[in-house]
């Protein structure tokens, strides 16, 4: 079946595993839409008990192969399974559904699957079922977002920002901003439209320019919403972490630190095993971002020959260019080090000078270079030190806040969609306050602030158009 | 928390994951145990609804962070679930359990299980759930070990062996032999307490020699255990699968038959990476028997060296004595082929010659060698033959059956257990039977009855051992 064929906002039967297709204790298949429970019933071991089944019970039975029926023995047994049945509109959908919790092979799943077409479901599109939980009114935008930002967080704290979000903080704050330009624009409507009716002469019109109706809401709304866009980096930042590339020269200490730094932090489980790459790296958590720690010693010191030796220092120049953070370790205990500085980034925010193996230089300890930090990988020295100003200055550079420290509960944005809608309200409401500076009149001001509580009704989805939440849930995983 | 200081058998409250930490739309995180429903309201948005939910109900909300409450917002919400609340004797286990539905992300999962730990569940061994469910009598052994075959069956036929094997078709016949067996045990017994009683001469013994009650019953459950033993190799195949290796020289058409048979045939999909390996390999089903194909071109082939040719040569080497059956393509359009017979396995069983590019050679089609099967992996003459060819080698040289069809609904042995013991049965009626055949008397005959009768009692579970079902259990993954 190809999936082009299918449109969003039909209701027809879905169905789609909602857990990854490998060996596992359990697998969840969900289904959704008209006639989902009945059809259901169709490939179930007990079908009138599915049939009567109240919303949020849960039906034990068996799912049948009808397809493989013999004469004799009745239909094939596919997998015992436990159905939790949704009435609606109180399930994720909003629609009849039905989640099927079966045994965890792969062949389990598609064989469940096979009797789910057969019943006449279809494959779901990718975010269908949140997609349609938005068209029912179960979710706004900004937290049918959050869900697919849930699946993917990878530390606590990226978890605990979306998980706001799905709780509602973002969509409050934007409702509660809009408000206030919404009274805005209404007070300037008002006042065109009494201007209209009374013909107003050339002087009225004087009066009203550049005296915007409680211009003190629309300025406050714009403080918020810089806020907003403000917090969209930092957001990123614990969303996607960042990725810190440990660099050297051979025997400075380079793997001494990557696997201390891997055992000290809290390191990032996910239990896909790695792809082939010819350098070590690992996920830690530092101060909740996510942190992609990449050794690079073993790229050149594994060398097979001239030309692998080559082919090593293009990677490694590479992985340094597009490191966010470089630990340059330096052997501290030995003879002046050398910098090939050609391989380090430009911007120095870039980089941290770590002067390893301080432990055998106690004399010579007060000649650290400025803007080094002393650290022992083998004692441990320094090394406690080390999370907060990793977490600092990639804050600095990549969340761009001075201080470090993320503001922990207000609303954050958490998609790009988002962020580019917030920036467009903003841009309208900086026009339309300049244009009120410069005296101009209400009707050139009047559509600026239309724009902008345009754009705050499109992050929430209250003004939305077809093709826009197509390409939006098209981004989601199947199953959700 | 060290899990070598838990025991499988107390009633503990346990948690754990039953699907993969992997990004994915939900994730199901399981509990039981004594309390377990009590002990989830602690940390659950609405206490009193999970308290009060009946068995068998879904109940939606939050879990919460009790230790990150603050004071001006409460507990800080983890992820918003569904909870499935079962209560005894009707879950699982058999005891109160509870499965929690939250959103499928690595960090909620771990936020999830970090707030059950807090509320004083402990993580659960591996197989622990099943283990207490076989305690509390809602699975014998049988069934317990089909769970574990079901979620790592890699095709149809090897999930419906399973999923029959969960049904209770191996039990039963278990117990139906079973039965035969203590009937003629119980035939023994009783003569044999006749005889005590009764005080009876030397006359009495003779007669009661090679008399064996009921013999024929003791006959048909010999057959009826030989038949299951019988069953083993095939089920392995089904379930494990085997290594078909294509080799031949360069230029031959490896790669070519390779991507063929991966698109003719149903290929397995398994959302796990692929490890590394200097070969081409992938999972396919010919005729329900799962089969690791690998392809060896490019293993010589992309030889960087003198001494990369070595490797590559030792490689296919290992490859072929390893694999199951070798694929041995030769180019039948060019000069005649030469082998390399060192490389190939001694048993010509082990391999199917294949002679490519027929299409390039039709008057020469008539000297095929004997046993060679003329192919063209470019027109694909020759391919739906081949799949048949592949099974019914199989079936003969691992599964042992010369007709090449697995009797479709025989109750059949799933795992390594469950043949030892059968073995062992057989073994015991073996001795018994032949010790009646020479006249032997019945006080020598009873006691191997009994251990055939014992044999499998342990394959169902009414007989057993804590350390037996330790490390039976302790092979299954956790969350089942």
């Amino acid at each position: 079946m190809n999936p082009l064929l299918y449109t969003y906002g039909d209701e027809a039967p879905i169905a789609a595993p909602a857990t990854p297709l490998i060996a596992s204790a359990l697998a969840i298949i969900r289904t959704s839409g008209k006639d989902a429970i009945s059809l259901l019933a169709s490939v179930f071991s007990r079908p009138h008990k599915l049939m009567e089944a109240r919303g949020n019970t849960l039906v034990h039975g068996w799912i049948l192969d009808k397809t493989a029926a013999s004469p004799g023995t009745g239909p094939e047994k596919i997998d015992e399974v436990l159905v939790s049945v949704y009435r609606s509109p109180h399930s994720y959908t909003g629609e009849d559904a039905a989640d099927i919790s079966c045994h965890g092979g792969i062949a389990t799943v598609q064989g469940v699957m096979r009797a789910l077409h057969s019943a006449g479901f279809r494959d779901s599109l990718p975010g269908e079922f949140t997609f349609r939980a938005f068209m029912k009114g179960k979710l706004d935008l900004t937290r049918a977002e959050s869900v697919m930002e849930l699946v993917a967080a990878k530390t606590d704290q990226a978890r605990n920002h979306a998980v706001n979000r799905l709780a509602g903080s973002l969509e409050q704050e934007i409702q509660s901003i809009k408000a206030c330009l919404v009274h805005v624009l209404a007070g300037t409507e008002l006042f065109l439209d009494y201007s209209e009716d009374e013909f107003m002469d050339a002087q009225g019109d004087d009066e009203a320019a550049g005296r915007l109706p409680d211009r003190v809401l629309a300025e406050e709304a714009l403080v918020r919403l810089r806020m907003l866009a403000d917090s969209y980096r930092m957001e990123r930042l614990y969303h996607e972490g960042a990725l810190v590339v440990i660099a050297g020269r051979p025997n400075a200490g380079k793997s001494s630190l990557f696997n201390l730094l891997l055992k000290e932090e809290r390191a990032i489980v996910t239990s896909i095993a790695g792809t082939t790459r010819d350098w070590i790296e690992g996920w830690i958590s530092i101060e909740g971002i996510p942190i992609r720690l990449v050794d690079t010693a073993g790229i050149r010191e594994a060398g097979l020959g001239e030309d692998i030796e080559q082919l090593g220092m293009e990677r490694s120049r590479k992985l340094l260019k597009a490191a966010d953070l470089v630990l340059y370790v330096v052997d501290g205990s030995g003879p002046a080090a050398d910098f090939d500085p050609s391989l380090l980034p430009d911007d120095l925010n870039r980089i941290i000078l770590l002067w390893n193996k301080i432990d055998l230089m106690p004399a010579t300890h007060s000649f650290l270079p400025q803007d080094a930090l002393g650290i022992s990988a083998k004692t441990g020295t320094g090394i406690p030190a080390l999370g907060p100003v990793i977490a600092a200055r990639l804050t600095l550079t990549l969340g761009g806040l001075e201080e470090g420290k993320p503001r922990q509960n207000a609303p954050g944005i958490g998609t790009e969609r988002q962020q580019r809608l917030i920036q467009g309200a903003i841009q309208s409401l900086e026009q339309a306050l300049a244009l009120a500076d410069q005296g101009e009149p209400l009707d050139l001001i009047a559509p600026l602030l239309r724009e902008g509580v345009q754009a705050l009704g499109e992050i929430t989805g209250e003004v939305s158009t077809a093709d826009m939440l197509e390409v939006m849930f098209s981004r989601f995983c199947v199953g959700k």
